[in-house]
């Protein structure tokens, strides 16, 4: 069994966030923000048909994470949760999932707004974000749906390692 | 930097598909197939507050795909696409994503519905879907929304190396 873990970056993301503290914690809460994301040349065939999508997922790693915590409070809660039960970058394997939107894609470069990236961030994987597969308006979110924080940016508390918490 | 490709399995998905060949190619045409997410004990404290979740995301390699297609021909159409335009496995970097339906949580076992995985596919993360977050209908979907392929199940196309193919 080959376990695929040996993931190359294909390209980079380019934001204006440098670090945590002011990122959006979401696509939905960056109030269109630009970034780019700079796929190397050797893959940029792998981008045809792309053009036509509204919005696209990008797969990275947290990068600048070092820290796994299996119990988080999350940006937009005051209770700590299962770190799986939310999007915390603090996560045994730290991948993240952003789903934004595509503006434009031109010489293997694409341009995109509402990133919650940081700044040259390791790019692995892009996909189509295909509203018939990925669209569940209305489902039920959990403890998302009674949230009781109305945080949007994100502060330090991932990315500071913290030696009073496991 | 670091560039986290050390992922590690956190548990192994369990389903009823032994071969891509009859694989639902999405949750969406999994007809309900159900499947079972069996987390390492020693990741399931992470999994609090999962359950009030109807839907989530897993991620995970593409185990049995080893080769590398910048162009496709993707199971819903009949032209061939840049891979990133496509949800083909055979990626530069194999990572799959399948939002499925949750249907309990239970000793750090998940049961799940809509499954498009394969039998012991490695888990790498388990993330909720939030509705708010992920669930953009409507969205224009290029290639797809266009799609003249009827197709809900996978062949064997991306899991048999083709030396006639790049």
């Amino acid at each position: 069994m080959r376990t695929g873990t040996g993931l190359i970056p294909i390209g980079v993301i380019r934001t204006p966030f440098c670090q945590a503290a002011g990122t959006p914690i979401q696509p939905v809460f960056a109030e269109g923000a630009m970034g780019r994301v700079e796929v190397r040349p050797k893959y940029a065939q792998g981008l045809a048909g792309l053009s036509g999508f509204e919005r696209i997922w990008l797969i990275y790693p947290f990068d600048r994470v070092s820290e796994t915590r299996l119990t988080v409070v999350p940006y937009r809660d005051r209770r700590p949760r299962g770190v799986f039960a939310t999007r915390a970058p603090c996560r045994p394997n730290r991948i993240g999932l952003s789903c934004v939107r595509l503006l434009s894609v031109q010489a293997g470069v694409l341009h995109v707004a509402d990133v919650d990236i940081l700044d040259e961030t390791p790019l692995w994987d892009i996909k189509p974000y295909i509203a018939a597969f990925d669209a569940f308006p209305g489902v039920r979110s959990g403890w998302m749906d009674a949230s009781t924080s109305g945080r949007t940016r994100a502060d330090e508390r991932f990315h500071r390692p913290r030696a009073d918490e496991r």
